[in-house]
């Protein structure tokens, strides 16, 4: 979006007095910085601004400023604006989809790609690192002043969206703005520690079963790690200890494609694909009526860890040799 | 060092014509990244320059430009200028000291903070994430312009040095140099890559049993993970396989230190330790004749894994009681 479009954007939002914005289920970094950065600044406008998330705030974002402002449900039915945050549509946020159906006007504010066209008013560009880096585009469009506490949150959202400035997605934009919050001293080592350093011991014991579990294919084209359901059970692991684990998975010299198979019940598989040089994982993970991007898509598969990697394996070999 | 000093620094060095730069042994991405940036601007400017590493370049700094260009040993006996790179002394060189000591002129560019006073011209700043990042203050000083190829040099080392932009060393100055290195076409993301996430198979499996052997002390104040001669042996890894692992076992939430074990022979084991909240173990490192910073030190026990275990949490418990 280019800064006037930002600005004509901006002007209708705050033409409104009242606003609630809704996190997507299980929010991350980038849904509750960007969040609490909107409802921060509203606020210092004047503006009556609540923030909600169906889901708790994980303990490793408590350290976000105001984040024990979030609420979780609200008695209060009516909101002028409704905005969606980090996501394209009210069914994304879960319990909260009703609040943001029945205010007067709707908001999107995402960089996510999507064939969505929600919103009365859509601050949207998916070629940009995260939401929180699109705000910092909008308040720079605008002419807002970012302060700490709002440098802090952008900068949660822009570090646990490029995997703590590692992924393609951190531009050269994108380290000229953690330049300037750096120098407002927000430090962004300790964010990195907080959203990506700071596992249970648990979740430290589950990575190391997955990555020991690792094996390839004869001519080393795929790997993969799985984790049984008895893994979970012994560690008294859930599903929040799984976070990273396929990165780390994949972090490896050699392979085209990297797997993770979780079987989160007995019987249900849930398999994370990664690949690299350009090959297709989505359309494996769509075989299996799953989906994703190109590079990083997922699927569930209802059989045993060993039938369901079999099938994978045969699948991407089918898209291989095509 | 402020821009004079760095301009009087470096106008003493190219009044020279034949220049010797020194790696350290087991050359490192910041070691290689600066010497290759300092030889090839060297040469730029009609200097004679010769890169020299006792040691391989190991494979994943094989994407550097001009990294073939490095030799191991050299028959040639003279040149004008040794100089040693990110480190303080010709000894850490290795073999290639005898060649820093025969030059007429020897010189140091370092970042690492030692009491060492080397060469007859330092271009020395500990206050600094890297070699390569002092480099890249050197050229702007100067007034050299930096081109892609040796951008790629520099921001090696600063990714290497940095743990990819996540360490506390990677300052405001810092992300600017990426920014600005970003725009001119390096891709840090392709870096992170080849540096931090091209494990070997035998090397991620390791990195598993070390994650799955994690303890703690019944307080939480302590977590250790164990690698036995057993473990190396099984997976057929050696000592290159161990780089990153005590950073990944270290990733965890609670504990005040954190120590990596490693049985590098039957009876004699290696220490990493790593501290959070300023306790300091490198006094836990010396009494065992190690040492290194307050927050990451390390030691080697000619004992078992057990009792060198036992040994370190009770010299860590004395000076946490003390």
């Amino acid at each position: 979006m280019n800064p006037s479009k930002l600005k004509s954007s901006w002007e209708a939002l705050v033409a409104h007095k009242s606003f609630i914005l809704a996190c997507h289920v299980q929010p991350d970094g980038d849904c509750l910085g960007a969040a609490l950065a909107l409802a921060r600044t509203l606020r210092s406008l004047g503006k009556d601004a609540t923030v909600i998330s169906q889901d708790p705030v994980p303990d490793h974002y408590r350290f976000l400023p105001e984040s024990d402002t979030i609420v979780h449900t609200s008695d209060r039915r009516y909101f002028e604006v409704g905005v969606v945050v980090d996501c394209d549509q009210p069914s994304r946020t879960g319990t909260a989809a009703e609040l943001i159906n029945s205010a007067k006007i709707t908001a999107r504010i995402d960089h996510h790609l999507t064939k969505e066209n929600f919103g009365d008013i859509q601050i949207y560009e998916p070629n940009i690192s995260s939401t929180s880096e699109l705000i910092v585009e909008l308040f720079d469009a605008v002419g807002i002043e970012i302060d700490q506490a709002t440098a802090t949150m952008l900068m949660t959202g822009i570090v646990f969206d490029t995997g703590g400035f590692r992924y393609s997605n951190a531009t050269s934009r994108t380290f000229e703005i953690a330049s300037r919050f750096a120098a407002m001293g927000v430090s962004p080592s300790e964010i990195v520690r907080s959203v990506f350093e700071s596992r249970p011991l648990r979740a430290a014991k589950l990575l190391g079963r997955a990555l020991s579990s690792m094996q390839e294919t004869q001519d080393g084209k795929i790997v993969w790690a799985e984790l049984s359901n008895r893994d979970y059970i012994d560690l008294d692991a859930d599903d929040s200890c799984t976070e990273g684990i396929v990165n780390t998975v994949a972090a490896i010299k050699g392979p085209r494609v990297v797997m993770l198979l979780r079987e989160i019940e007995p019987g249900i598989v849930r398999a994370s694909l990664r690949s690299r040089d350009g090959f297709d994982v989505n359309k494996v993970a769509a075989a299996f009526g799953g989906g994703g991007h190109a590079a990083a898509s997922g699927c569930t598969i209802e059989d045993t860890l060993q039938q369901a990697r079999n099938k994978l394996i045969s699948e991407v070999r089918r898209w291989m040799e095509s």
